[in-house]
């Protein structure tokens, strides 16, 4: 086990371990994947409690409706609206795709859209995440996504936390996601694959972190993927889900599952808003594997609790 | 409507003209997909009435378990066996990932593996296409595929008679495929998607074929490619079905059926059987859209029927 310095003065001990090897490694969690609050239960919250459950064994949940479908309407006009406008394309914090031109994802997107905003403040979407993670919650990342038709890419399997933990500094596994889809999530459009159980395992990476390396594995990762040793162990051990439902429904799933999307080809498109909440006491320190953080767009350091401002 | 010299001295009208506009076209497919036989009903066979009635309304058929667990382990290992040829590895008729230099494709397969000659005459495989296509059948194409896990890469919609029309001069659209799967289908590692219904459609397609297309045609389809106008027409009538099922399984499909696959990064792979029987009343003319036809390994002028030598 490695012990690093995060802060001067300070040695603290690494438990999740990544890119500082020459081979991969398969470790087991420690951390507790429902955090119980101060007082030692799980917090109260909109999720009863077979689902709490379940996303403890599992790593997700899926919300079948959690937005109206004039919700749905409303925020793919955003969507469009964002995606139209010349000052969001040029902004730094839009993606755009390497062969088409088009935006691929904008970043930090509550502080851009107010409605998306508001969203993030929403009890049905805030509560959930303090409820998993026994604490108040920040906004570590948000952004909307857009995978179009026809030639839509993948995005190859991951754990978020490896990332986080090694470009981030996040030392904790005490975060959650939720994805929120604008369009319909069919089996065959492209959407997110999870590995069911996988949370439970951290997957240690080869490699070392170059410099900015954000910039390029926003649109293809390399370093910081797992070994095909590991995904087959896994893969095979715990089989694959995927997330399916209509536009309005979202997925909950926990930093650290392994997971992935295909390609698509069909002509449907499919676009989400997703927004990733850290507990208050898991704020971010130095990176473990990184020369230096990802920018605050990515990655943010106001750690100011959702709903409290 | 398009009239084309076909043999010496004759004239054929072209149905299906493609690949001589600058503008897409759908075209109503007057062709039927069952085919009578010459006492103008249905031929007898293995496939029962109502199978062969939805085959009609959608283009494709499933079945089961057409192999046996013992049979599935027999023809991996034919597939890894020659997988592992070098001289197979070598041979024009095998196909190799741009990448990965790993095979992809083995055509004419069936010339190549007398276990696979033998499939291919087997009454479960040959007098299901003799029933659908009314008639003795010789086989068109055989190959077989591998689709690696994690990098598998996607294979764009297409309709296959129209590659065949336009480039190996089968007149009518009197052929079908079947595709035994040696490897589980989910509905994630890319196998095989179909727009039930598409195979009423003819979509003649824009460009002009060049020569020896082939080549790179068996890799990455770009001429031959339906507008995504066309595409999104199609996918929101007919819908997308996926064949899923476990290995043993097989699906025959129309020649006209609009199908493709996406890209596979789970660490599943995919690998199948693949025969195109044509009706002997069917054979090739010279090609309708393309300045010489394509080889016969890919697709053959020995018309000889399956079964009949």
């Amino acid at each position: 086990m490695t012990t690093i310095d995060t802060l001067p003065g300070s040695i603290v001990e690494d438990r999740y371990p990544t890119r500082c090897k020459n081979y991969p490694m398969m470790l087991r969690r420690p951390d507790p994947v429902v955090w119980p609050t101060e007082s030692g239960t799980t917090a109260a919250g909109p999720i009863d409690a077979d689902t709490v459950s379940d996303y403890d064994a599992r790593g997700f949940l899926t919300i079948d409706s959690l937005l109206s479908p004039d919700e749905v309407a409303l925020y793919r006009d955003e969507l469009d609206r964002l995606a139209a406008d010349p000052a969001v394309k040029a902004d730094e914090r839009t993606v755009v795709e390497k062969t088409s031109n088009e935006v691929r994802s904008i970043f930090e997107v509550h502080r851009i859209s107010p409605a998306i905003a508001e969203l993030v403040r929403d009890p049905r979407v805030v509560d959930r995440a303090r409820q998993l993670l026994g604490s108040d919650v920040y906004v570590h990342q948000s952004r909307i996504n857009y995978k179009p038709g026809f030639k839509g890419g993948s995005f190859y399997w991951h754990s978020d936390f490896e990332t986080w933990h090694a470009e981030d500094g996040m030392p904790a596994m005490r975060a959650v996601s939720i994805s929120i889809a604008l369009t319909d999530n069919h089996p065959f459009n492209g959407g997110l694959m999870i590995m069911p159980g996988s949370h439970r395992t951290f997957v240690s990476c080869v490699g070392e972190t170059p410099a900015d390396h954000y910039k390029e594995s926003l649109r293809e990762q390399e370093i910081g993927t797992p070994d095909n040793d590991s995904l087959t162990v896994l893969a095979g051990r715990y089989g694959i889900e995927q997330f399916t439902g209509p536009a309005g429904s979202a997925v909950m799933f926990d930093s650290n599952c392994m997971h992935g999307s295909n390609g698509n080809i069909t002509p449907f498109p499919r676009s989400n808003i997703f927004v990733v909440f850290n507990s208050v006491e898991n704020t971010l320190v130095e990176p473990f594997a990184a020369p230096q953080p990802r920018p605050p767009f990515i990655a943010s350091r106001d750690f100011t609790p959702v709903g409290r401002e």
